[in-house]
C-alpha cells in the first residue's frame, strides 16, 4: 500500500461571528453576555466585543462619537467616526480572535450603522456600502440575532434602567425608523439573521437566543 | 425710458479659500500666519485654521490621531479620523465662514491627504478620491501655496525648533514621497497652486509668498 500522500498543513478554522442587533432596550448587552456564557459552557473560548468600540482606539472614539458638542456632530462626521472606529476593532480584536479560531459576540455591528445611520439619520445607502467594502472587505457575520422590540417597550426599559428618559415623539420615529430598516434587511438573509421576539420576559428572551444557538451553530 | 429691470438680489461673494501645504519643517503654521496678516492689513477679516483640526471636534480627533497608541493605528482607521475630522471642519468652520464672504487661510487640507495617507502610507488614491467627494463636495481652494522644502532641511529644521529629533532614514523615505506627491498635484493644475520654494530664509519665502498674493488675489 502505497503511504497517504502529504496533506496540506491543516487550516486553522476561523471561529464564528455572531452579532447581536436591535434598538434601544432591546437587551442586547445582556443577552450578548449570555451568548458568550453559553458558547464557554460549550468549550468555547468567546471574545465578547461591541460597537461602537471592542479596541482602546475604538472606545476612544466612541467617546468622542456620544459627547454632547456644542458644534453639533453631523451625520457624516458621524458615519466617519463610526467606521474609523470599527475599522481599529476590526484590526485589534475581531480579526486577530477569529484568526486564532476563537468565536467573537459582538454587541452591534454594520447593521446598526444602516439602521441608525441610515434609516435614522438619513445618509445615503450607497455611502455605507462604500465605507462598509473599505472598512470590513468580505468578512461577514456568521449569525445575527436581532432583537426586536417595539419602540414603546424599549422606551419604557431605557427608562426603568436610569439609562435615560422615556422617548420623545421624535426619538420614538426615529427608533421605529431603526426597528424597521433591521428588519427588512434580516428578512431579506433569513439565512444569516434570527429575529428574536424580544419584547417578553428576559429569561424567554434568553431561552429564544439559546434555541437558535443550538440550531445554528 | 423704461426704469431698470429689477435685478436678483445681491448673491454674497464667497471669501477666499487659501491652503497652505507641504512638508514638516516646511515652515506652513509660520508662513500661513502671516498670510493671514497680509490679508488683514488688506482690509479683510480672514479666519486662520488647520487640519486636522480647525474645531473643537475636529481637534479632540487629531488628538486621537497624534496620540501613541499601543494597538498602533492603521492606515485606514487614520484616513477616516482625517476625513471625520474634514467634515466637522468643514461644517463648523470652514464653510460659514466662506459663506459669511470670509477668507479662509487653512494650515493644510485635501492635499495633505493625498501626500501624507497616500504616498506616505499607501493608501489607494481611489479610497481617497471617494472620501473626499463625500466629505469636500465640489468645494475647491482658491489659491493652495505649497512650501517645498528637502526632506534633509525640513529634518534639520524641526530638530532645531525641538518639536522632534532629526529623521531618520524612514522618515526621508517618508518625507521624500511626501514631497514627490505635492509636487505632483501642484505640477498639474498650476492655476491653483503656486509652488514657493521654501528652503531659503523665513523672510524671503515670506517676500515670495507676498508676491504671489499681490498677482493672484
Amino acid at each position: 500500500m502505497k503511504p497517504p500522500k502529504p496533506t496540506k498543513p491543516v487550516k486553522r478554522i476561523r471561529g464564528r461571528f455572531i452579532v447581536l442587533e436591535g434598538g434601544e432596550g432591546a437587551g442586547k448587552s445582556t443577552q450578548a453576555r449570555n451568548v458568550a456564557l453559553w458558547l464557554g459552557e460549550k468549550g468555547r473560548d468567546p471574545v465578547l466585543t461591541r460597537e461602537p468600540g471592542g479596541s482602546r482606539l475604538a472606545e476612544a472614539i466612541r467617546e468622542l462619537v456620544l459627547r454632547p458638542w456644542r458644534e453639533g456632530v453631523d451625520g457624516t462626521t458621524e458615519l466617519l467616526l463610526m467606521f474609523a472606529a470599527r475599522a481599529a476593532h476590526l484590526r485589534a480584536t475581531i480579526r486577530p480572535a477569529l484568526a486564532a479560531g476563537r468565536d467573537v459576540v459582538c454587541d452591534r455591528f454594520i447593521d446598526a450603522t444602516y439602521a441608525y445611520q441610515g434609516a435614522g439619520r438619513g445618509l445615503p445607502t450607497k455611502q455605507i456600502d462604500t465605507l462598509a467594502t473599505m472598512v470590513i472587505g468580505d468578512l461577514t457575520a456568521d449569525l445575527i440575532i436581532l432583537l426586536d422590540v417595539p419602540p414603546a417597550i424599549g422606551s419604557e426599559r431605557v427608562q426603568n434602567r436610569g439609562s435615560g428618559n422615556r422617548f420623545d415623539h421624535e426619538q420614538l420615529r426615529f427608533a421605529e425608523a431603526v426597528r424597521e430598516a433591521y428588519l427588512r434587511r434580516a428578512k431579506k438573509d433569513p439565512g444569516r439573521y434570527a429575529i428574536i421576539d424580544a419584547g417578553g420576559k428576559r429569561t424567554d428572551v434568553t431561552r429564544a437566543i439559546e434555541t437558535v444557538l443550538e440550531a445554528r451553530l
